[in-house]
């Protein structure tokens, strides 16, 4: 506390990310990263433009990048924007399109950013309660509202929800903004990107942390029609001219161009996923069904807390979260092969002991 | 305009950055940046970078950068911050230390940024005139005030201000945060460096984009108490974690490591000032005494629009700002040797012709 902040400080509560800790040796299933590299084509891309040009500015649009997310997903240039990290992406769109006189709605179990985002821009919202099997129910956000946001699938449930599920919703509200999270759609659920042409008010939001393994250069991106990107790009130009660095825009053009890796990895994610769960079941795990690249899971007779710290005491770091109604469960990153055949061998011992 | 905008997004009046533009053979001296690249340490540490890990995380406070940052400069790990570009670091500082119920004071004649941040985040502002000489007079500022912010030197007019008188701003604001706006200041103005200790109330926004010749890699910092620090990362905890990307992290850190790099491009840019400014006089331009890597000069007899428009055709970008009492002054950035020469002999024939 100090008198120099601005008042809005004192009403802030700061996200806490992941840890991110430098240990040897140490699994780190607790941040939904990839367990392998990016796009091999990744790193000599960032080369080249780290060898020539990083006196100059970066392009402060992203042309070439936009450009090539528009052609990759199908839209005109003009529905596309990039950010820095679907973070940054997120934090404009609650700036420039979910603030209204209405409150805005999401998942009262859902990307732990949302009301962090509110208090820091100052936006009412009603968080609305997933049913009794953590999903998402589409009929309960028939409620005034300025603006709707929700992941699909939902984090950190995993649980994904249908097209026509989105679609009901966008008609639902038609006058407000509803922005789909697609953080982890890769690995399984469906985009609502064929709904874009005929809904108004949807923004879809886009990171390539997750399935093109470039959570470290921080790339996020929107597609949406342009009246609703526009409003992003007002937002943008009123804070930062140039939110990606001239490596960040010549790797994520990179990993646009290396499609057979991206399916290759999403794949082998999906595959490790399956031998996950079922061991997970085998130990009297409920594992809700993900389609992300992490699960959720609860033992019926021991505390989330406890397994997770019993865990890191073994060199496996997963997420838990003290919140109401997810205490008991873990949120476990699926990592590649060995990786889940460790946490099960720990997880078997733990509860054995 | 669309009704799915958020009400704030009506009233953005966006910043315009220079041009970026990718014409072959242009001769660019209208965004500040240095002739030169970075130092030769930094390519290899972004490479080494790019090789390893880009599918984790970054760290999301950069504490090794901070802590680097911290020992250059001589001040402890807890006065360090840093974010995406100095743009992303002064638009937290508008968010979380300049918005009070007193106005905030800027120059009438300072970056283009200021009121654009204003607007974003609501903050009532007044601007303070320039002297005659297009000086900033530090007693002009003894009036009611939430805040202040002044670029030393200041941009577009390169014109330093002496330590004294900063100091003398600090005292006569003792309750109101003081951000003095350092982006030039390597090119010949004093830091403020020395006051941060005595002065509870002053922080200082610095990047690495204009002396570093890093641009291209989005780094700035500030320094100042704990306090003021803890105020920029609270907002940017609730904004981003991760501003910045595993390379950028690794270009800085390496830059920083180079002093030698670092006082000969220095020097390099004061020495061709020296030159610009003497064949701008000699071409019967009057110069403002520029602390920065770029010039302010108005010729008396040609418009400021006519002849940034004419150096244009000769494929040569210089600044101009079409805006109240600056209009006929073209803002020049010193470049290399020869670009200089080619810059004074256009301007000398379009002034001949």
């Amino acid at each position: 506390m100090s008198r120099f902040w601005s008042p809005l400080v004192h009403r802030l509560s700061p996200y806490v990310p992941g840890e991110q800790p430098r240990v040897e040796g140490l699994i780190k299933l607790n941040t939904n990263e990839l367990p392998f590299g990016p796009s091999p084509a990744v790193a000599p891309a960032i080369e080249a433009a780290a060898r020539e040009g990083l006196q100059l500015y970066p392009d402060p649009q992203s042309g070439a990048l936009c450009q090539a997310l528009a052609q990759y997903h199908g839209v005109p240039r003009d529905h596309v924007f990039v950010g820095n990290g679907s973070d940054e992406v997120l934090a404009h769109a609650f700036a420039g399109l979910l603030k209204h006189d209405g409150p805005l709605l999401f998942p009262d179990i859902t990307y732990s950013f949302y009301p962090t985002y509110c208090r820091l821009f100052d936006i009412a919202y009603e968080t609305v309660p997933l049913d009794g099997a953590m999903r998402v129910h589409v009929e309960d956000y028939r409620r005034g509202a300025g603006a709707v946001i929700l992941p699909n699938p939902n984090a950190p449930t995993g649980v994904g929800l249908g097209l026509e599920a989105i679609e009901r919703l966008l008609a639902m509200h038609p006058d407000a903004p509803v922005v789909i999270d697609e953080a982890y759609v890769d690995f399984g659920a469906q985009s609502a990107l064929p709904l874009i042409a005929r809904h108004p008010n949807l923004l879809i939001v886009r990171t390539m942390s997750k399935s093109r393994g470039l959570a470290g250069l921080r790339v996020g991106y929107a597609l949406g029609q342009a009246h609703l990107i526009e409003a992003l790009v007002r937002v943008k130009d009123s804070f930062n001219s140039y939110p990606l660095d001239r490596l960040a825009q010549a790797g994520a053009l990179a990993s646009l161009g290396d499609e057979a890796w991206f399916q290759q990895g999403r794949a082998a994610i999906i595959a490790n996923r399956a031998r996950l769960v079922a061991g997970l079941e085998g130990l009297g795990f409920a594992v809700l069904p993900s389609q992300a690249n992490f699960v959720f899971a609860r033992h019926p007779s021991r505390k989330g807390a406890e397994l997770a710290q019993a865990l890191r005491e073994q060199k496996i770091l997963v997420r838990h979260f003290n919140a109401p109604r997810i205490e008991d469960f873990l949120r476990i990153t699926v990592g590649d092969a060995d990786q889940v055949s460790t946490l099960l061998r720990a997880l078997g011992s733990i509860l054995a002991g």
